[in-house]
């Protein structure tokens, strides 16, 4: 048995997530049947990713882990899965991993991108990758807002209801807002994160832009711990996950934001 | 009746092109039709394109002139607009025009882009608007082959066949092979373009590129005045239709290539 580190862009407009799900299809379940033609008469094969992205989030870089049982050189494993793959989802590289790599366990970090929208229209090219909030953010209170999130907190107030997770503790190590085009982008980067914790963060950044709330709100929801404090969450398609990170693969050292 | 200058974008992957067709949804269609419920009781108005894109061709500056019997604001017509319109066409500027003004007779010039995605794998959310062409291009043989085509000629060799338009003289300003991360663009620039003439020659240039044709080929097939002295149509889905001009908005004077 081979354990192969999978490189993957989606566009998960069509799906429902990265996670196989009884109510439609998951990005991984397509890659997990791409992969069978290779192992005739053995059992699916388990693509384990690390991020489990929501239904309508997209990728530029997510990254699986899967053991098979294939000789086929890498190249050759990428082009087979791309040829039998629908084109919104690709595989970008395909690498050898050392035995027991497990793509979720073993990442050292992630960045994500949020995309804001805020002119009056939105290009056609772009309807399904951003937020469309057509109004004058204010900058200067969403960067004001988001540096008391940077650091190791209890992030317990940005984690969606109803979820199991216990330990809510994580360190997110940049969290910027920039300007790019009639765009906002709020990039965020950290060793983990709780279930719709960036979606979070990006509606609660958004509410302080619109002036619906102070800068100081944000500081004082991470505070109180409780879910019903911070702001709303952002759309799906906004949100893509830019790159996992694992050692020696380190973040690169944020100057402004370092903790 | 007032006369009004609309430019719009859109997604063409969904539609049979700019222009009415008996066998499928045009882009003209659906903006006539949402023009309509201003109009109760009236015929649809007639929308003029500068363009006739092809099936599948993307705009992000169309330019299209309509009559109507509206009295409201500008900003009022483009937001009733594109809440009718599907968000793969959205109207980007409503502008008044002088009585007479016709958005094809009267536009002065129009640029294009063609863009080949040369890396082996398309990123998912390009892979509505690129041809993907996963081989090392030759670029300076392209731009050679390219500037031979600069300037008033008879392109004859670039029309479609069946086409039935007699005076096929055009006047090329600018045609430039330019590199785009992981794409080529071909950026042409003219007074007008008889039917698939930048995908003929996208085509061609990328024969070029790829060695299966010598780049002084271009000059001797133009000077041929035949279809099949030329290359291949390089498909729909890579050309965007950029921007139209009108006077007194001339054209950038481009250095390089001026004639």
């Amino acid at each position: 048995m081979r354990t192969l580190k999978l490189t993957i862009a989606y566009d998960g407009t069509r799906y429902v997530g990265w996670q196989r799900q009884d109510n439609g299809v998951s990005i991984q379940q397509l890659i997990e049947e791409a992969l069978a033609p290779f192992m005739p008469g053995r059992p699916l094969p388990a693509v384990t990713g690390a991020s489990r992205t929501d239904a309508g989030v997209h990728a530029l870089g997510q990254v699986a882990s899967v053991r098979v049982a294939i000789d086929h050189p890498l190249d050759a494993i990428q082009r087979a899965l791309n040829i039998r793959l629908p084109g919104d989802i690709r595989i970008l590289g395909v690498d050898e991993a050392p035995p027991g790599f497990h793509a979720r366990i073993d990442a050292g970090g992630k960045r994500y991108r949020y995309r804001v929208a805020v002119a009056p229209v939105v290009l056609p090219m772009h309807r399904w990758f951003v937020w469309h909030v057509p109004a004058r953010l204010d900058i200067e209170a969403m960067r004001a807002a988001a540096a008391p999130l940077v650091g190791a907190h209890d992030f317990a107030a940005f984690q969606a209801t109803g979820s199991s997770v216990v330990d809510t503790r994580r360190v997110v190590r940049r969290l910027d807002i920039a300007v790019a085009g009639d765009e906002l982008h709020v990039e965020v980067e950290g060793d983990g994160f709780l279930r719709h914790m960036v979606r979070i963060m990006a509606g609660s950044l958004v509410d302080v832009g619109l002036g619906s709330r102070r800068p100081e709100w944000l500081a004082v929801a991470l505070a109180g711990r409780d879910r019903r404090a911070a702001g709303r969450t952002a759309p799906a398609c906004g949100l893509v996950l830019e790159h996992v990170f694992y050692p020696p693969d380190p973040p690169a050292p944020s100057p402004g934001n370092s903790c």
